[in-house]
């Protein structure tokens, strides 16, 4: 098992730099949603042939993720249940000053949203952290970017508004 | 995995009949929710040893189940989640004209409810049973005496209502 808080922000890539995806290998990920609640919801992931359960809990910065494995027959069995649930996408790691970026390429029905993602360790680094200029249009309150809303709502219908989040830069 | 439409039908028991329980042994469940939305539901259970999850669709008449077997590491690491949203009963089964009921008498806060349940392969089946007198207030219908709103809700402020959907007996 592995359960931690984690301090998370999410931006919205507004323009993709030359060079920074082609020398990079995507993962791709599918993962998919058994249910949802609020703030919790019940992802199943296929990991490159390591699956997972995950329950997610927690909406903005501060989550907790209970993360337990799951035997290939076990995923097999509950992935139909992901049916309509589903998200597909790219992702790269790509370290950026002492953080990794997770840059999500979204494909399928959310095409063209590309988000990134940053994980911090306590909620001063990630107060503290200064995204790249090519994901300025912060997401990290905005329930309709939650993963698990991509998968059930698709594309919100303005992708790109004015960052609602951007003051936590200023205010620590 | 075990995934099949179940038609349930619900009553509350309105007496216990003498003798009824004193010469069976109950079994001991607590199942605990993962989750619900709508009419979702996560659910897993220690059945004496063996752990399982199981994804609970559809409310009132008809429903489908679709269960895995868990370890008893995964079981240990989920449990911690269903705080808040467990169930404490005692299960009797009881043969009764051919079909079988489950009669559980609740404990903890939810005590004094006691509900029966019979499960059927068939709609027709379902609807041409006719109840014991001792559980002959039906609730099938009743989301309030859901499992899952049980747990999260607790005991509902009138346990014995009208019955709202008799005249399922009457119209088939």
């Amino acid at each position: 098992m592995h359960t931690e808080w984690e301090f998370e922000r999410k931006f919205i890539v507004t323009y993709v730099p030359d060079g920074l995806l082609d020398t990079r290998q995507p993962s791709i990920y599918t993962p998919g949603y058994l249910a949802s609640e609020q703030d919790k919801h019940i992802r199943i992931r296929d990991e490159g042939g390591a699956f997972t359960m995950t329950v997610k809990q927690g909406l903005g910065l501060k989550r907790r993720d209970t993360r337990v494995d799951l035997t290939a027959e076990q995923f097999d069995d509950l992935w139909p249940l992901t049916q309509n649930m589903r998200v597909e996408k790219q992702r790269y790691r790509i370290d950026f000053y002492g953080v990794q970026l997770v840059f999500d390429v979204f494909t399928g029905n959310l095409s063209p949203l590309k988000l990134v993602e940053v994980e911090f360790d306590s909620e001063i680094s990630s107060r503290q952290f200064l995204p790249p200029d090519f994901a300025d249009v912060e997401v990290t309150h905005r329930k309709e970017f939650q993963n698990v809303a991509l998968a059930r709502f698709g594309l919100p219908d303005r992708i790109i508004t004015p960052p609602l989040t951007q003051t936590h830069r200023l205010t620590v």
